[in-house]
């Protein structure tokens, strides 16, 4: 519990890394998930060192207070919002890059560093670190361990787990272990560094973590395809998985996304089309994959412009803001879904009858060459409460949907706080207990992040 | 505890499905690692069906009966072996293919369904089953996962784990799970699926794969680069990964293995050089990969020629048979340990000085695009127990010096029975604890391969 003399001693443990101030509580007790339930939490402590995070946890584990693991806090799940009771703990000062081994093609760096900033910092060997969430410029690879996080590029190069070789984890009791292997291939023993990928803070305090880079790619193309309606776009992405051809990124973006991004940005993306399938290859075989694409989606009947690095460059980045600055909210909230691909177009026409039924609105974006949607729903704030009902229904209504067509509720985001609802609709109750009694295994007192990411 | 009475009543639950005969069980007491100690099992059981499994592990729970899986008995660790009073469980008669979804890139498999039959039957929707362990002709799926099989195209598809999309597994209580998703990606709770694949049959019977594919490349090209020795083979390694190019296939093998290979099928190999760095390149890109490649190598004074496809297939099919047909045992053991790319040269010639110091036989192949090597050690069976004791201490050596690189002593066969007694040498005793509490929560009798994977 935490109380004046838990927080004193905390503060001794800890000097100058505790903070209780309101402003810090504020900021730090949400992500930008929709807020179930405001709560403060109890304090922020800010981790310099590993050595700071093994001292809190093992304090908590005296005083049995929890703990919420944050990166940038930029979940979109609620996972790293505050309970009650507990303390925020702070990664995003453990910002060093520790290792770039360029023949080795590793990196190992410590929890906090910006996705970004180790991109830059291994480009100058021709390297890349390829897991890239649309928030990298503000993401920390910790959590995008911790959430197992996707992105554009992960179309072709995989999602974080894919990425990552190693990790030093703080366990419950402040034990300080690592798993997993620097090489590339390794299978001594279970894989725990998959089991904490993708944990969302709750099996135990990611501190350090090892990454293979791939090759940044020599050549990039970039196509435009516009097309008359989101279900003729959802069509191309399948039409390009006919031709056998793999994108580095492959993103759809529906008329209203369009219409979005034009208001906030100026483009004029939705006179060119009612959707747009934007795609990259990459490689020595980039220009001919690109102009296989091209070839299947004017098949199609859509306009296809090839862009030029400009202009593609910051096609990708709109893509990248389309989910606006809006924070969700109990009157805005953005899905995750994933579909197997044959279901996208089913899913998309789904979707947008869904969103007519419930009189709501609707737009989406998708990571479409994984199946991967977000669609967001939203209703006007001053409609009230009936409108929240009708908001939920049609959320409640894509989730069932999606698991009806072979689907999952969270592709990338995590289940955090806002989806819990929703996994015992798609995993059993034997799996689920599984899940709680791997969670006791780790963590005996409850302590970390509870009440996120699995239901127990 | 198997007995008449226990036996009867699994023969009743199973009616032609138990085998007691002395030739099967001779015939499945074993897979191709070496053999500490010869067990024979008390039966074998062939299912036919999940409903099989599942019959047969609950009479296993009820007798508390040690329940041994079996793929195809290709595995090189022992973690087929047959232990004290157990039964084996072969799948190899589960071996349906249930789905192939072309649009979605996905395919359904009994566990017992042969690695290049899948290929085969996907082969005609332009698809490939990535993953492909030598012993692709001859191994299980569900082995491959349950070893997280690695292969020759893993350098650039990943190893099986990353095409394993969702499991049904059989937990030793007798119920059937699902894991996982058949989207290709998903992130609802914690990853079991990852945590089976390479549990080596110690977490629950694996009975039903979901499988990504990967498109088949249209373009292929393969370079054989002779070296005058090995450790400039391998030095040929780094620099195709300093030029940045990402090759399908990357496989290095020694003078020792080159004659081995001419000696049993008539090739010319060794003639050719002293040692092969065998590369292939696929994809659209591939022609000017090769050519980047065979610039990178020709530097390194290389004898570097393109075969054409027939030539190229017949060596990528020697490498493949590299082992040879000899199985190992107490004098012959075939190693498989990583270590990170840049340690590649220092390991390779470290092995070499460490067989002579020891005053025995070395032949070396090498997955060298993931760092993974497979040094065969052996010694004369006629020079008797202290030859054997040389073979055994040049194992521990290559082990120790593997690990002192930071690599792993295991990069894809598993830890098996034989490498159990190395796990400690790599991993803490938290790790090996959490393992140990991990299995007692699948397999709290501790029926499932008991005394393989782990250390508990
Ligand atoms: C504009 C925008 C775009 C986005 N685009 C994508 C996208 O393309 N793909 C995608 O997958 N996600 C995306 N996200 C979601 C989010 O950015 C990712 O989930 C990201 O991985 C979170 O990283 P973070 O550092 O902000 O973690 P936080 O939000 O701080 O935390 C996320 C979760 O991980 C836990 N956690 C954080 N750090 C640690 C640690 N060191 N140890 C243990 N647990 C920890 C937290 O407790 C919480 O449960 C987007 C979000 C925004 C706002
Ligand atoms: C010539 C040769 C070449 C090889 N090349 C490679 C290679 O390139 N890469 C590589 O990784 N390996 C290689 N191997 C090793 C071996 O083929 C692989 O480990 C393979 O994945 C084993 O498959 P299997 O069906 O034979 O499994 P088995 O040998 O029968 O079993 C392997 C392990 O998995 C468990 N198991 C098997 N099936 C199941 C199931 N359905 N559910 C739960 N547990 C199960 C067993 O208990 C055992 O622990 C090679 C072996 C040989 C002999």
């Amino acid at each position: 519990m935490i109380d004046a003399a838990s927080l004193a001693e905390l503060d001794a443990a800890l000097p100058g890394r505790v903070s209780t101030a309101p402003a810090d509580l504020t900021l730090y007790s949400r992500d930008q998930g929709p807020v179930l339930e405001p709560v403060l939490p109890g304090a922020v402590v800010h981790a310099h060192t590993v050595a700071d995070v093994q001292a809190l946890l093992r304090w908590a584990t005296r005083h049995a207070v929890a703990i919420v693991s944050r990166g940038a806090g930029s979940g979109v799940s609620g996972g790293a919002h505050a309970t009650t009771g507990s303390v925020i703990l702070s990664l995003e000062r453990m910002n060093r890059i520790l290792e770039i081994n360029a023949d080795d093609e590793t990196a190992v760096v410590e929890a906090g560093v910006i996705n970004t900033e180790l991109n830059d910092a291994v480009a100058e060997y021709g390297l890349m670190y390829a897991p890239d969430p649309a928030s990298y410029r503000w993401s920390t690879i910790g959590g995008n361990v911790a959430t197992n996080a996707g992105g554009l590029r992960c179309a072709k190069y995989g999602v974080t787990r894919d990425s990552v070789l190693a990790l030093d984890v703080v366990l419950a009791d402040g034990t300080l272990i690592s798993t997993g292997h620097r090489t590339f291939k390794g299978v001594a023993g279970y894989d725990l560094t998959a089991l904490m990928t993708g944990s969302e803070g709750t099996l135990g305090v990611i501190v350090g973590i090892t990454v293979r880079l791939r090759y940044l790619p020599r050549s990039v193309h970039t196509l435009a395809a516009f097309f008359e309606d989101f279900p003729r776009a959802a069509a191309g992405v399948l039409a390009i998985g006919r031709a056998r051809v793999q994108p580095a990124i492959l993103e759809l973006l529906d008329g209203r996304t369009l219409e979005a991004l034009d208001g906030a940005h100026g483009s004029d993306l939705r006179s060119r089309g009612g959707s747009l399938l934007l795609v990259r290859t990459d490689g020595y075989g980039a220009a001919a994959e690109a102009e296989a694409i091209r070839t299947a989606l004017v098949g199609l009947g859509a306009s296809v412009s090839e862009e030029d690095s400009e202009e593609a460059d910051r096609l990708v980045d709109l893509r990248r803001h389309s989910r606006g600055d809006e924070v969700d909210d109990l009157y805005r909230v953005g899905e995750d879904v994933a579909v197997p691909k044959s279901q996208l177009v089913h899913y998309v026409a789904a979707l947008e009858a869904m969103a007519e039924r419930h009189n709501v609105q609707l737009k989406v974006v998708a990571h479409a060459g994984d199946g991967n949607l977000h669609p967001t729903f939203w209703v006007e704030r001053s409609e009230g409460a009936e409108a929240q009902e009708r908001l939920e229904a049609a959320l409640d209504e894509s989730i069932r949907c999606a698991l009806d067509l072979g689907g999952t509720i969270t592709g990338e985001h995590g289940v955090g706080q806002y989806k819990r609802r929703w996994l015992a609709w798609e995993q059993s109750p034997e799996v689920l207990r599984l899940q709680a009694e791997i969670k006791k295994v780790f963590d005996p007192l409850g302590i970390l992040n509870p009440g996120k990411a699995i239901v127990s």
